[in-house]
């Protein structure tokens, strides 16, 4: 399988979904890339099997907020610093990139670096959808070190970090990507194939592909054929009367309501965003919450709406997916409830929430 | 020459004289030194001309805030992560390490490191003194660059900079510092013994030594006999009157007042403060500033007061020194005048500033 100028905007249309409004707009990103496979050719995407058991997968992406990201120019050297500083540093073989998270510009840069680095992307990410914060992938789950990671911006400015547990990675990368503007390029978790087949989450490009395949075969109600293929449900169809957003400490955070219309007309929800949607509230009370995936899509055109691109008045139609299985476990739950968020309550399925407030299916 | 059990407390005693009050307090950093030399045997001082000229120097020290400093117990191992960092990244080899500033606990723990890794120590330091910044170093305005550098702190976690110019290393590694609580050992500015002849401030070791002994020898006016040694004067006798200190952004910063006492009874200075002693005004004029060295001295015992260790009610004797020539050249002047510390008058050297005050030598 390849990513090329045909299969790029399909991807980068699936793991907007992923994204729960983070990862970054697509759109530069996309640009980039299909600029980038055209110059290079495409990038070849390898399954999970094919990687050697001690050859290294280098997931990255970058790290910051995207409202940050969305303004900076890539650099595509920044994939082979990388690669050159774990490979020093660890003496393995890199011998493939991989999305950190399959989400908006974040599953696209990695297509990028392995374009001008020659290396394939691993058919896999670290999240099954994007979340703000270092600690909260599949291979700190799995016991795989956050370290040795490479921080690395746009001119060159490199950092290299290690033996740094998951939240004092968290800590310390977030410092060193606030002190290089706010967003840099970030290679961690590194791990070799026999360890990534046990920490990382398996099929996450091909999933975006046929999401974005959804999309384009359904142009009459993408929303609804969307919903099918993941079992999601609509939150509430509405217009956008507030956001407040502010970029903080390598994040964006904020809110976002949203007044409810047609069918929804008198109700009013509350997006809390930190770089993702974190929690929808309504009343009070919680309809959806992290880990599941709430996304904001445009009610015309189907379009995500990022969290960064969020803005007064647009018609949205905000819906939920299920969060991939990992995260409902106890040891996910544990890195990405509500309670990891600062909120004081527990996480409840998305099926059970929406359900017990509609009493039917919307 | 030897760094032994008999010359470490001379070399202690004259290294916090050139720290401007900063570099932090010797007490703690001396006693592991004298335990350290006890157990692994005496460190060697090197002159610069015995460094091949392809081999490393590792200028070393502890980067963040000296009041934090001081209550961190340091890992002996943190010189050979040090090390290996740097001699995997550039892949040549390190032959001595080298205080980045020759001033207080920062003179004594490179020794410590040399001492564990069996490696010398050059007589020769970055600063003459102790500066607070990492930009404002000899080797920068010799043009070396200060990456490759490594932050680690004592429990093993690591970080390497690299491609950072000065003032990026300096603003991307202070919020590293941060992040690891307020301080860490940092080795920067490595370079090569060809680079370095030309970079570091040579003899910086023997000076100390040499100061060390003056004060030893001189029990019955130490304060008199210092200043003879150094060229220095006597700012102003007093008490400590007030102290505002506090820790933010890496730094110990705050102001202490000076009640003159005796001959300067009536007299009120002001001491202005970041890591170091930068700056000290009377009735709203500049008296002595940056780069000269000022040093607060316990009026009884001759002994430093370093700025983190400044109380109210101390007796007190203000002295400065003249600065290092290179900081009185342009270039130096460029980083380390007032002005690179926001304050908006130019540096005048202390002969000038103090005769003309008091119209003849004190």
């Amino acid at each position: 399988m390849r990513l090329d100028e045909t299969t790029l905007p399909v991807y980068a249309k699936g793991a907007a979904i992923l994204g729960a409004g983070g990862g970054g707009s697509t759109r530069p990103g996309l640009l980039a890339a299909l600029e980038t496979v055209e110059e290079k050719g495409p990038v070849e995407v390898i399954s999970l099997d094919d990687v050697p058991d001690d050859e290294l997968i280098v997931p990255a992406g970058l790290m910051g907020s995207p409202n940050v990201s969305q303004e900076k120019l890539g650099n595509p050297e920044m994939g082979a610093w990388m690669r050159d500083i774990l490979e020093r540093e660890t003496g393995k073989r890199v011998c493939a990139f991989m999305p950190a998270e399959i989400a908006g510009q974040n599953a696209l840069a990695p297509v990028i670096w392995g374009a001008h680095t020659g290396l394939p992307v691993v058919d896999a990410d670290g999240m099954g959808r994007a979340f703000p914060e270092a600690q909260m992938f599949s291979m700190n789950v799995a016991g795989v070190s956050p370290s040795p990671s490479a921080l690395i911006d746009e001119r060159g400015h490199k950092v290299m970090l290690r033996n740094l547990d998951a939240l004092r990675h968290e800590r310390c990368a977030r410092s060193m990507v606030v002190a290089f503007g706010g967003s840099a390029g970030n290679a961690l978790y590194v791990c070799t194939g026999a360890q990534a087949r046990t920490a990382v989450i398996a099929g996450s490009v091909t999933r975006a592909l046929r999401i974005g395949q959804v999309l384009a075969d359904a142009p009459a109600d993408r929303i609804r054929a969307l919903l099918d293929h993941l079992g999601g449900q609509v939150i509430i169809t509405g217009k956008v009367s507030d956001i407040e957003r502010h970029t903080s400490g390598g994040f964006v955070r904020g809110h976002a309501l949203i007044d409810g219309v047609g069918v929804d007309s008198g109700r009013l929800v509350r997006i809390e965003i930190q770089n993702e949607n974190l929690i929808v509230l309504e009343e009070g009370g919680v309809l959806v919450s992290v880990p599941d995936i709430i996304t904001l899509l445009d009610t015309q055109t189907g379009d995500v709406i990022f969290t960064e691109t969020i803005r007064y008045g647009q018609r949205g139609t905000l819906v939920a997916f299920p969060s991939p299985d990992i995260w409902r476990t106890p040891e996910g739950l544990a890195l990405v409830a509500p309670r990891a968020f600062g909120y004081d309550f527990d996480y409840e399925p998305l099926e059970l929430l929406t359900l017990s407030r509609n009493g039917e299916e919307r």
